[in-house]
């Protein structure tokens, strides 16, 4: 590689703070190694989509390198980081090491269960291609069950999804899934209808989207009623199996059941060797660095950042912004300058609910209905207009979207076989 | 269900020639019930553009239940079929069983390796979305690992990629790799130039498309040639594994090796007790009807149908017609009329090289070049349309494909591990 002597900054993640970071320092006199172990940039807003049928992974995942593509001072590889080594100044790979003079660490968070790990194999969770690609075909093969069963489906628990968690994944994850039951499939099948299905969103604390105002919950609630979905506040969730969630002493019998309620940071922060906060989360300085690193940086959901004595949340526009401050930054101290705090501005957040309403704030006002789903809609297109600069693809995947394409409904995959039957499968008439 | 007098059509398997039976008994006084272990219909002719990372896997792919949605008098369902038995007139599911008073029998075919099994693990064949998901994942990982090599990968295997099996799909995949170097990532890599891949297609009879016409063959690999790719006809594959290909004593080494060479019939065919062909496809009288059970019809690839001294093509508008002469067959049995003969009818057949050329037949004419690609388009688009009764998700596709959207270009599935690593990876540069 040319250009050796210049400082080599490492970003670890490309998701929204990673790819922030090395787009601010296009003009920085840096070499930029972005590293992750997928190839793809995810638009996580637009995940729940592909989880309920409504779009393809590849609408809403973008190759890294080619977003990158002409950034001639980053080079982007595929691979796994396993730990950082802090006093050598070496990011350790599963297949080799990099040395950096500056390091971004962007490598987010999991979805978290809380201690009970082994809930997810009953209760998967929504962060990555994967994710929503099995909770999809989890939902698609309810349906196909249910069509085995016949009209017995309607009552039991086949036709059940529970969605533990209402915050934004939650509520969004709820309005398609019913969306899916009433419009998408509810010609699709004989022997049942499916839009007798239930969708029961389970939340912990006494209100739906508990980071949003009072008003902003119970208008989500309101809506997310009025479209069908039954809303239990207050309720913990105590245990998950294959028949479906306990709530307390109160067995919810459920053949899907949805995780949408917690995240844990990614492993890497361990490797660190500093103190963490509860969820695994790396606490960092006014600047974004570590205290005793000051070339160590740590963005995203990866990073433990508190704003007038509340957490910054781990949402794409605040992760977007700490990874520019940190891109910042980092050109700061190699110039020799002060490196500036970090102030989150909240321009405000939307959660759709189903195809034609939303709750938010845009700035300082409260939005919600169908007004603000526009608005939704409108800010996640300018985003990826800006961001894959391709007008073209986003008319194609614009019009799939609105013409209600079925093209997403696949069940990939696991070939059928017994040991996949549907369970409570009755044989199917053979008269 | 209503109508139980109505006598029973069971039609396994829901690709081609199933579902073209399937709609042929539209207006028949039948109940029939189409059963296929996927819940999608493949438009195999695009498999490689999925393979190839041109196009996603729910462009191409569409829900069986939503294609039967508006003919009454059929039911689709999910489960695999595992056995036939003839005498009690029962198709035997993995979960169940279903009678039926008439059955076509359209389970189709796998690839398969003459016998070698074990090549099929460093030489995946293309035969359904996970197949290509799978080829398109190691493609875009062959690329990962020469970038962390450098441009050491233009002179190794890194960037060798072997295709064995010169038929219409072995052609164009090649084709449609050489355009992966060429343009989709051409500028995605800094360490190496994509444009110095090396693809290799290897055919064991003396010329290429052998079931072509001698002066289609030979334009076929002019153009192959033109565009890049090496051409090694009358060449036998004796062996394949991690290191590539062994042809004759003859080493190609290789990191990816694709399999386009041989097909083998279901394995539903075995368990009907009736002799079989070389390929395990099933002999069937000129109705189409099992010699000793005329309620039994057997179609698509997994039927051996000879015309004129010839095996009818394993192709989709042979598949397509055969259904078709089945299920008009079933409804003549229905009513007392006899059954006609079925006649394949050659309209024509094309096969794609890169994205601006193809040679086929139309009709009798054979052509070549830009004019048969796009005649090969329309075809494909017009059938699709048809098919699918929506204009509009075809423009969206096809915008997507035509503006060279790279969204399909993701590497999903295992994370990267030590033990994914890609071989001979170098440790990238630490300085």
């Amino acid at each position: 590689m040319s250009n050796e002597s210049l400082p080599h900054v490492v970003i670890v993640g490309g998701g929204f703070a990673g790819l922030a970071a090395a787009r601010s320092l296009a003009r920085a006199p840096v070499r930029i190694t972005l590293v992750d172990r997928r190839n793809h940039h995810l638009f996580q807003p637009l995940l729940y989509q592909v989880a309920t049928a409504a779009l393809n992974p590849g609408d809403i995942a973008y190759p890294i390198r080619s977003i990158l593509r002409r950034q001639r001072n980053a080079r982007t590889i595929l691979a796994e980081a396993t730990g950082i080594d802090l006093a050598r100044r070496i990011v350790q790979l599963a297949d080799g090491e990099l040395a950096y003079d500056h390091l971004v660490l962007a490598a987010g968070a999991r979805h978290g269960y809380f201690g009970h790990d082994d809930w997810e194999r009953d209760a998967p969770g929504l962060k990555t291609i994967e994710d929503a690609l099995e909770i999809r075909r989890r939902v698609l093969l309810a349906f196909e069950a249910a069509e085995r069963r016949g009209d017995a489906a309607e009552h039991d628990a086949t036709l059940t999804f529970v969605i533990v968690g209402a915050g934004p994944t939650g509520i969004e994850l709820a309005g398609a899934l019913l969306e899916i039951g009433r419009h998408t499939v509810a010609r699709d099948f004989r022997s049942f209808d499916p839009r007798r299905l239930r969708v029961v969103l389970v939340e912990g604390a006494p209100r739906v989207l508990p980071p949003y105002s009072e008003r902003l919950s119970a208008a989500a609630q309101r809506q997310l009623e009025a479209l069908g979905v039954e809303v239990r506040t207050g309720v913990q969730v105590t245990k998950i199996d294959a028949s479906g969630v306990w709530l307390g002493d109160e067995h919810l019998p459920a053949r899907t059941v949805l995780w949408a309620a917690g995240v844990s940071a990614s492993p890497l922060g361990a490797t660190l060797g500093i103190p963490l906060d509860r969820a695994g989360r790396v606490r960092v300085g006014p600047d974004l660095a570590l205290p005793e690193h000051p070339e160590v940086f740590v963005v995203g959901d990866l990073a433990a950042i508190e704003q007038d004595g509340r957490p910054v949340p781990g949402i794409a526009p605040a992760a977007i912004q700490a990874g520019r401050c940190a891109g910042h930054n980092v050109a700061a101290r190699i110039a020799g300058r002060p490196t500036r705090p970090f102030r989150y501005v909240d321009k405000g957040s939307l959660a759709t609910i189903g195809r034609a309403a939303a709750v938010g704030t845009i700035g300082r006002f409260e939005v919600t209905g169908f007004l603000a789903w526009w608005i939704w809609w409108l800010i996640h297109i300018a985003y990826l207009i800006g961001f894959r600069n391709r007008l073209s693809v986003l008319i194609g995947w614009a019009w799939q979207y609105f013409a209600f394409a079925r093209g997403a409904r696949l069940i990939t995959g696991r070939v059928w076989t017994p040991a996949n039957a549907p369970r409570d499968a009755q044989p199917p008439d053979s008269a």
